[in-house]
C-alpha cells in the first residue's frame, strides 16, 4: 500500500492510468486518505459532477492484513447531495483486495468528453481501461453475474447501477461481498453519481498473486489481534446481539426508547415494529434456509450480515440492515418484512442509498404521492427511480430535492442529506451529530446512541440537552480515526466499554505500522481528519447556519416522550471547539 | 399610507385581519418596507413555506400620488428559490390602488391548518377574507375574468395561478394592468409559492372612495414632477426607444454586443435574433392591430408595454418583455415570435417567472429532454408545469433543481436563481451584480448594461474586469433606493444621464414627504436597504462563497469575443465594502 493509482478519465487520448508514490499522503488510510486528497486537490466550489471533482477509493490502514474487521474502504468526493466533502464507508471485499494490490488509493479524475461507459480492471500486472457500453443501465446484480463469468468468482467488484449512471444524488457505489454479490454499498452522499460522471461503470480488482500485507512487528501484531478478537467476542453487542440479529437488533430497542422515526418523523414508536424487528427477521431467515451470522468480508468475527430468502428459499438480498428496515419500514409505516427485503434488493440493484431512499419515500408520502403503510406503492415509486422516469429522477435526487419539488415543509435533512433511523428529539446526542457532522445527517459520524440508549461508553440522558455536545464531539473524533484504520465501526461498542480492547487496537495499529502509538495519537488523527473536512466545507461555503436541524424538530414535540430538540445553537457551535 | 395590514392566515379561528400603525417602519416604502419587515420579523432559518415566513406587499413611497412612473410595488419574503431574502418588483395597478387605500404594506402571516384556499377583498370600509375553493387551480386569466364579473373592472387583483398553489419555486404573483389583465408579475424568487403556502389565491383591491395621495408641498411637487417627466421624454431610451419597441429593443443591441446568452449560455450571438427583435415584434404587433406604447399602470409616461395579438387579431398576451423573449427565445434557440408569445401567455396564466422558466427549459434542453430550437417541445414542457406532472414539478422548481435532478453540470444560477438575459462574460458588470446581489442572479439589482453597453451613466469596457465592481456597487445602491420609491426602474436611464432629471426626482420625493432631501440621503437609503438584506442573508447562512458565478463562466470562453468572466473573487468581496 505504498502507491496511489490515478486514472484521468478526461485525458484527450482517452482514459489514462498512472501510478505514483504516496508523497504528502504517506501514513494515511481510509477516511484520512480520502478527506486529505479531496480537501487538498478538489476546488471546493467546483460542480460535483464536473471534471474538477475527484472520486477517491481508499482502503483503511489495516486493510489487507490479518487484522480482524479491517475490511472497510472509504469513498470520498465532493458530494452531489450535500455540496460538501463526503466520505462514504463500505464493507465487502474491495478494501482487502485493493490493499493487497498495493494501492493506498484509487483516484478517478477528469471527465470523459462523451457518454462512453468504461470498465476498469486492476491486476497485479497493471491497469486496463476499456469502453464497455454494453453494460449501460445494467443493474448491479446482472452486472456482477456477467463479470463473474468473465473474471471468475475471486475478484472484487466496485460498481454503479442505473442510478449512478443517471447521476442521481442518492446513487451509491456497490462493493461485492464474499459471495460476489453487490450487497455492500458506499451509500451516502451520492458518491455513485460522481463515479457515473467519471464514466466508470465498474472497477474489477483481482489480487491474484499478491500476499496478505505483513505487519512490521508480527509477534506483537498477532498477540494484539488475538486480544482484540477476544474483546469483540466478549462484549454482549459484538459477541452476541449482532451475530444473532444483525444490526436490526435495534428496531425493538429504538422503538422501545421512543426514538424510531415513524411516518416521516411524526412519532417515535411504530405499531408494526414487532413485525420487522431483528428477532422476527432472524426467525424468517432461518425458517427459509437463509443464513444468520455472516460476514461481509473475510476476517470478520462479528458477522452481523446474513442472507434473506423468499418463501421458496430463493435468495432475495442480504439481511436488510436496521437503517434500511427503518427507512423503508417504520418511516413509511410499512411492516411487511418481505416488501422491505424487496426494496432493499432494488436499492442494491439500482445502486441507491437505502437511508436516503426510505426518507425520500417518506417525504413523498407526506406530499400525498402514496399513503403511509402502502408497501406496493413504495415499491412502485422505487421502480420509477430505476427506470429514471421524471418522478423517479425526483426521488433519486433525495429527500431535500423531493421536498422542494413537491413543496413539502417537513423534510428531515441536514446539509441536504436525509436523517437516519434515530429521532434527534429522543436521542438528542444523535441530533448533535446530525447537525454538526461534516457529512450532513449521518448516524455513523458520531453514534451517540451508545451512551444515550445502549449505556455503552457511559450514560447520557437521551431526552435532555446536557452532555450531548461533549458526547458527540468525542464520538466524532473517535469515529474519524476508526474510519481511517479500515476497521468496521461496530468495534466501537467493545472499545468504548473495554479499555483492554481499545488498547489492543492501538497496539495492533502500532505493531502493524511500526509506530509507537498512544491513545492520544488516535485522538489527534481523528481531529486532523475532521479539520480537513471542516476546512473544505468552510471553503465550499458552509457556515454555522448549516449546522442546524430543520425547524420542525424544534417546534413539534415527538410522542411518546413529547420532547423537542433542545440543544441550543450556541452549544452546537462548540462541537468543533476542542 | 399610514398603516400596515396584517392578515394572520394561521389564527385558530380562521384567517384574521388587523391594522396597525407603521411604528418602526415609518418612512419606508417599497423594497425598503419589505426588506425591513422580512429582516426584522422572519427567522432567517425558517422554512420558506412554513408559518414563520411572511409575505409582504408594499407600494412605493410615491405610489398612489400623481408622480409619474410611481406604480411599482415590492413583494418580499424569504425566498423558496434562493433561501435568502427576496424583493420582487412589479408594475400594474396594485401599488397605486393599495397606496390610495392607505396601506404601506399588507403582511400575510402564519399558515392555515388545511388546504382551504382564500380570497381577500380590501375596500375603504374594511377587509373580508373568505374561503373560495372553487378558485382552485384556476389560471390567472380565467380567475381575473371571473372576478371582473363580480367586482367590476376598476379593482386591482393580486393573484397566483396553479404554480403558486402547487408551491413551485418559480411561481410568480400576478398584478393586473390597466385593462385588468394579469400581465404584470412579481416574478422572481418564488414569491407565488409563499402566497400559495399562505392559502391566499387572490387579493382584490378596491379603492372606490379613496383620494389620490397628496404631497406635503403641492406646488413644489407639481413642478418637480413636470421637470421629471420632461427629462424622461427627452432621453432617447425612455423617450423614444422604449415606447417604440418596448424592452425588447435590447435583443438587437445585446446580440450585437455578443452578450445574448444562446443555447443555455453557450454563445453570445443568436442567428435567429432578427426574427424576435423588438423591431420585428413591433411590426408584427402593429400589423395585427395590437398596441405599441402602452403603460402598465396609470401615470406611466414611458409606456414600454404593448399588446400582442395572434394572426387573427385576437389578444394573446402583453408585449413579451426582452427578458422573456430572450429566455424562451435565444436561450432555447427559438426564433418564433408567436411561440414565444404563447409561452409568455402560459407563464402569466400559470403564474410563473418567465426568466426562471426560460432558463429552466434551457437546462432541460441541455439534459436532452428537448432539442434546442424546438418551440413545440418547449410549449409541451411548459404545459407539464401547468398540469403539475412530475416533470412539470421539476421544471417549476427552477433551473437549479432541474439541473440537480437531471445531473446537468452547466446550470446558470447564482444562489439558486437563474441568470437573466446578459451573459456575464461579455457584460462583466452584470456578472458582478449577478454574483453579489442579495437577490440571487438579478439584472434589475444593478443594471450594469447601462455603462457596459448603452453608454448611459458613463462607459466601462464590458469585456474587462476593471471598474465593474464600483459600477455594480453604485448601481445596486441606487437601485435599492429607487425600488423604495415605487418608481419604475427605467427612470434610471434618464437620471443617470441627466443631472437635472435626477434632481427633479429628489425634489419630488422631498416635496411629497416634506423632507429636505439631498442626493446623499438617497444613497444612504439604498445602503440601508442593502444592509438589511445582506444581514438577513448572512443570518440565513450565506457567505462570500455564495457570491460567485457558476464555474463554467470562468472556464468556458464565450463566442464571439471568446472571453471568460475575469472579475476576481476578492474583488467581488469588495462590493459591499463601502
Amino acid at each position: 500500500m505504498d502507491k496511489i493509482l490515478r486514472i484521468n478519465m478526461g485525458d484527450k487520448n482517452g482514459p489514462k492510468a498512472s501510478e505514483g508514490p504516496l508523497g504528502d499522503y504517506a501514513g494515511l488510510g481510509g477516511r484520512g486518505m480520502t478527506s486529505a486528497i479531496i480537501s487538498k486537490e478538489v476546488p471546493p466550489l467546483c460542480h460535483p459532477l464536473g471534471k474538477d471533482n475527484k472520486l477517491v477509493i481508499a482502503p483503511g490502514l489495516l486493510s489487507g492484513s490479518h487484522a480482524a474487521q479491517s475490511g472497510r474502504a472509504s469513498v470520498g468526493c465532493k458530494s452531489p447531495l450535500t455540496g460538501g466533502i463526503k466520505e462514504a464507508n463500505v464493507g465487502g471485499q474491495g478494501a482487502q483486495v485493493l490493499a493487497r494490490l498495493g494501492y493506498a488509493a484509487i483516484v478517478l479524475e477528469g471527465k470523459p468528453g462523451d457518454d462512453t461507459l468504461y470498465k476498469v480492471v486492476i491486476k497485479k500486472d497493471g491497469v486496463e481501461i476499456t469502453p464497455e457500453n454494453s453494460l449501460k443501465m445494467m443493474g448491479n446484480y446482472d452486472l456482477v453475474d456477467k463479470l463473474k463469468e468473465e473474471y471468475g468468482d475471486k475478484v472484487a467488484c466496485i460498481s454503479i447501477g442505473p442510478a449512478g449512471e443517471m447521476k442521481m444524488a442518492a446513487a451509491s457505489i456497490a462493493f461485492t461481498n464474499m459471495e460476489q454479490r453487490p450487497t455492500r454499498h458506499a451509500g451516502r452522499g451520492g458518491v455513485g453519481a460522481v463515479m457515473g460522471a467519471k464514466g466508470v461503470k465498474v472497477i474489477i480488482l483481482d489480487d491474484t498473486g499478491m500476499p496478505t500485507r505483513s505487519p512490521k512487528d508480527p509477534e506483537k501484531f498477532k498477540a494484539a489481534n488475538k486480544a482484540f478478537v477476544q474483546g469483540l467476542k466478549k462484549h454482549p453487542i459484538t459477541g452476541e446481539g449482532l451475530p444473532a440479529f444483525g444490526t436490526n437488533i435495534l428496531t425493538n430497542v429504538i422503538n422501545e426508547a421512543g426514538a424510531l422515526p415513524t411516518h416521516n418523523f411524526k412519532t417515535g414508536r411504530f405499531d408494526g415494529a414487532g413485525n420487522i424487528s431483528g428477532e422476527t427477521q432472524s426467525e424468517i431467515m432461518k425458517a427459509r434456509g437463509g443464513m444468520v451470522a455472516h460476514g461481509c468480508h473475510k476476517g470478520c468475527v462479528i458477522r452481523c450480515s446474513g442472507i434473506y430468502n423468499d418463501k421458496d428459499g430463493n435468495y432475495i438480498t442480504k439481511r436488510p440492515e436496521y437503517e434500511t428496515v427503518w427507512a423503508h419500514g417504520g418511516n413509511c409505516g410499512i411492516d411487511d418484512m418481505d416488501a422491505i427485503a424487496e426494496l432493499d434488493r432494488m436499492d442494491d440493484d439500482y445502486g441507491l442509498d437505502t437511508i436516503e431512499m426510505g426518507a425520500t419515500i417518506g417525504v413523498a408520502m407526506e406530499a400525498g404521492l402514496a399513503k403511509f403503510g402502502d408497501a406496493q406503492a413504495a415499491i412502485n415509486l422505487l421502480k420509477d427511480v430505476g427506470k429514471g422516469t421524471p418522478l423517479g429522477r425526483i426521488l433519486g435526487s433525495g429527500a431535500a430535492v423531493t421536498g422542494k419539488v413537491f413543496g413539502v415543509e417537513r423534510v428531515p435533512v441536514v446539509k441536504g442529506q436525509a436523517l437516519p433511523a434515530y429521532d434527534p428529539r429522543s436521542v438528542q446526542g444523535m441530533g448533535v451529530t446530525y447537525a454538526t457532522s461534516t457529512m450532513g445527517a449521518d448516524h455513523t459520524a458520531g453514534y451517540a446512541v451508545t451512551a444515550n440508549i445502549l449505556n455503552v461508553g457511559g450514560s447520557v440522558d437521551p431526552l435532555k440537552p446536557e452532555g450531548q455536545v461533549e458526547l458527540s464531539r468525542n464520538l466524532q473524533i473517535a469515529t474519524a480515526a476508526i474510519d481511517a484504520t479500515g476497521m468496521c465501526l461496530f468495534i466501537a461498542f467493545a472499545i468504548l466499554d473495554q479499555p483492554e480492547t481499545f488498547n489492543a487496537l492501538v497496539d495492533m495499529i502500532g505493531a502493524f505500522t511500526g509506530q509507537d502509538l498512544t491513545a492520544d495519537d488516535v485522538t489527534e488523527l481523528g481531529k486532523n481528519i475532521l479539520s480537513f473536512e471542516r476546512d473544505f466545507n468552510s471553503r465550499a461555503g458552509f457556515s454555522a447556519k448549516d449546522d442546524r436541524l430543520p425547524d420542525f424538530f424544534k417546534a413539534e414535540a415527538l410522542p411518546p416522550h413529547n420532547v423537542i430538540f433542545e440543544v441550543k445553537d450556541e452549544d452546537l457551535d462548540q462541537v468543533y471547539n476542542w
